[in-house]
């Protein structure tokens, strides 16, 4: 428990966006939480959030100046996140912010440092670890009920590419798609990097080659430990949204399936069928989202650890630009530490 | 859009048990809902969840008796309900009531006549209706994709029997637990019985059979179109809530599978499994609830019509009846009208 | 074991039709089986069956005149089944027929007595107890594994009517589909009928109904221990045959599911699909056939128990008869016994 | 058809082992085939097998001597298949051949070669192309049910190592084991690689490490038309022999799933679960095997071509080295050609 057991806590939300709205109302969902201000530089959509929760909007030095604000939660645009991040932890508040930290690993770090130093809990938006299925699972690997985990394949594959200009900005695939499959390949196997290999094609825009990126990347890791991961992606899976994983034990294997909206089955002459994954990430992971912003407030409130830092931002940043550098050379890279 | 479109609307919640917390929590999140008064013999139980919404703890008379309340939400116990029902209605309440109407035909029929009479709005919480897989199941037959529907098969357990008080008082298996796959049965095949035989069993627990009532039943209808339907119900299956149903049709079938937690599958040197259903009602139609209310609530406000009438509360009650003489008497009953 | 173990065996096979091709290409495997004699009113049929297997074409009173024969398989049409089975034991020859016994309690009744009479084995051509999954499935409540067995739900359905010919000379669904049904129901739940109710309708074609018979049946049987079961059968299924049961017990479920030619899965935008299951009973049950016949000729041979009687073709006809009048009369029929 | 359609087919089978037996046993099935001979080093094994089919012990010489006989059945230890091709091709005998071709490349270029210049038909054991659930997901591939094939991820492990002394001789487990991933890889996605990347541990057994060799791989492909495939394998899954794999399409994704021995599913307290998977290649391929065999003896009889050829066979040679070649130096390989 930390000093702040039993309090309230009153939080600025940076971002007022898709993400933003989920984000703002699951935390104001929480006991004893006050949204205060609401930021950003599309008035209209920060007016919109603070009248949903009886906040008020604010720019940041009016809301990081506010010594009654306990905590920032970061949701706007990737380029902004450092800043905010720095503002944040030297204005000593606590810090949840979206994935991914930055898109250099410099920043990065230097926000991993920073809020180090500040002393504050600061938290990363790798939803993934918050999602049901997937905690469960990682629970009962270390259960024990597989063994020791042995290697991990995963699937990670979006429904549709996001516009050519979204694609232009976003870092390139690893960084921009792949992090989450990177936190996620150091979580389920709880170990680091030994070596990356990646390669990648073009398959489905051929705009998005010109913007000097791909589309489908089959990426393979070695573990210190000798362990393996395979993670394939595709930004255009025609059937939907498509995020499972399996982990080979010495004992046994556990796999985590896609989730779908209703448990209709459907047999007629050709076949029997099922619903298709849900939709994108809002749809599949809404139970990970509400779960996540209790985590963080627990983190604030009852000082429980935090499941993402900023240094596993971090480590998923250095094994994207360690993937990339792979692509382009057509190398095997090895990892430092 | 009635005349009540656009505006607000005040709520006396009747019965601050588990499910009365439900409810109240369901309704309370509809955009312009306040609930106003919390009733329930419990004082300490309705305290608590009135100050959990900022309402006041009110008796029926003084609830009823403010003009302002638009709506009663009866989630007391089944014995109130038929009292509450009329009073509500001749105070012009809007009325939400948990399902059954009532254990007796003749009062049920009384409270269909009486909302009928005072022209408000009434809906019985057949939950079910509202879940998202019975839903969209629902609206596949609708959309033709099975042609007509022909056999309906009912699968419906309870994961473990309720105490034997709970059961003397519950107005037998008939009227408590198939109450919800009668409904079922006429919602699903949109027909309406000719003929019903109910044989039965005390299979897991002989002060059952001691209160006079079984723990196992098998039912099947005949209806006015010649269409079939099977129910088998259990009060204890071990391996827990188990709620499927399938529909053949002349063109295919559809089925509504269980709901699981999470989707993890696991693969040892025994076998290959995957979790249990949800473990009881709660759990298994929490989204359901959730969309009940926002539908009463359009119902109120937007004047939708109701799903859920009290005559489809007094139809399934006269179903348990016959089903129960079936049962008794070891014939086939046929159904009036 | 009996006298004949490590003996050959020579056998006679009575009709060269589709199902008779099959019992005699499964026998002719056998270890020390030499299929001897065809005999069918079609001299074309009989000849090529056995060309195929190097046998003669024979009449009745030749082959079972011949003391060298050791074994009568009967896969002609049901009407000769009883005549076929009296004078195959009057001869001493052991007696594998195809189901059912007769479509009059009286025949099959002494057809039992005639058998038991003249020591032979006989054995009852109910393929789905030799099933890979229905047997497993058995050994496993056997084994304890759901405790004790208190509900079974059997779903039997034929992907489309046989022609309006077939149908006038079947002596009706309850005799000439449900009565593999009730075997099943009595192997699965060990245990006899004390009632059975049967209700029914013509809903695919009208001239079923104009020959006297349903076409959709819901059937329900109590047994002596009070145990349920509930049977739902379709003459037309449009998804093709589907043969499940699931067997409720008081420490679990068990079902057996249909069997599908291929383990393919197709996402597509529309759905999760999978096969539909194996076209219909020579598919579905191929390994069953296979398994019957070696299990006759392990009666024969080593004198293992036979698990399908000529005394379990009368009580499956049995239950038939008492279902159909529970149908006719629209009541419930108790049994004897 | 060629000029031996209608003919009878003698056949020699060299190796008496346990696939020898199955061979030789699916080969004797068809219409026309006599064994006439089996060679074996064993000569107990030879005998017993020739016994069981009516056939003579022989060696090489004395078998591929007589001109009667039409095809040498190969399916001896992989060290004598190149000379028992060699001298069978020189001998005009139509050649059906266990994989691997040759341990060497070099070798197996030789048998190309020598069945090229010889005109025999001669065809790989790569059973997997012959499998139900394997060919029908083909067939809908190029029936276009997906689109554009761009991704291909193979699952494919063992139960458990081979003794250590097997592992030895094995040539490694690219080329003993992986070398069937490699021809589903080139018979999927129709396409051949442009590069290859392997690395893999040793994560059961230290004893295969000191052999040299590894029991768990991860291979990436990418094709000439920059198609990506994964390939994961294990030596030892706990849960038994796991073969899938599935391939993502423009249009969607085709999954081939692993077979089950039977249709149970069993719903206890702790899960609801399904068989594991059948027990190892002898029991998961037996359709495949029968259907090999047949497709052999028509392409002998028929002429029909053959789906995995000697060439075939050398490519996927040739990717297990290079796959070994990326392990052992930790680089990308670019393939020739």
């Amino acid at each position: 428990m930390t000093e702040n057991a039993g309090k309230t806590l009153d939080a600025a939300v940076f971002g007022a966006g898709r993400i933003g709205r989920i984000h703002a109302a699951n935390l104001a969902r929480q006991q004893g939480v006050r949204l205060k201000y609401v930021i950003d530089v599309n008035r209209e959509a920060a007016a919109a959030l603070a009248a949903q929760h009886g906040a008020q909007v604010a720019d940041i030095d009016g809301a990081l100046g506010d010594a009654s604000i306990g905590a920032s939660v970061i949701c706007s645009s990737t380029d902004t996140h450092s800043e905010l991040i720095l503002k944040s932890a030297a204005a000593g508040k606590h810090i949840f912010c979206e994935k991914p930290v930055d898109l250099t690993v410099e920043r990065a770090r230097a926000c991993a440092e920073a809020v180090e130093r500040a002393g504050v809990i600061a938290m990363i938006g790798f939803q993934r670890r918050y999602d049901p299925t997937f905690t469960a699972l990682k629970a009962r690997i270390e259960a024990g009920e597989i063994g020791t985990p042995e290697m991990l394949v995963v699937t990670s594959r979006d429904p549709g590419a996001p516009p050519i200009d979204y694609i232009r900005h976003s870092g390139g695939i690893f960084k921009d798609m792949l992090i989450h499959d990177f936190d996620i390949f150091r979580w389920i196997l709880d170990d680091e990097a030994d070596t990356v290999h990646a390669t990648g094609s073009c398959l489905s825009d051929p705009a998005i080659a010109e913007a000097g990126d791909i589309d489908s990347t089959a990426v393979t890791i070695r573990t210190k430990r000798g362990r393996l991961c395979q993670i394939n992606t595709a930004r255009r899976a025609a059937y939907g949204y498509d995020q499972r994983f399996e982990i080979l034990g010495s004992n046994g294997m556990l796999q985590a399936g896609n989730v779908r909206p209703t448990e209709v089955v459907a047999w007629s002459k050709q076949a029997v069928s099922r619903d298709v994954p849900e939709a994108f990430f809002l749809e599949r992971y809404r139970a990970a989202y509400a779960s996540e912003m209790a985590h963080f407030h627990d983190a604030v409130i009852h000082g429980t650890p935090v499941r993402t830092t900023v240094a596993d931002g971090l480590k998923a940043l250095e094994l994207a630009e360690a993937a990339a550098l792979s692509w382009r050379e057509g190398c095997v890279v090895k990892l430092g530490g």
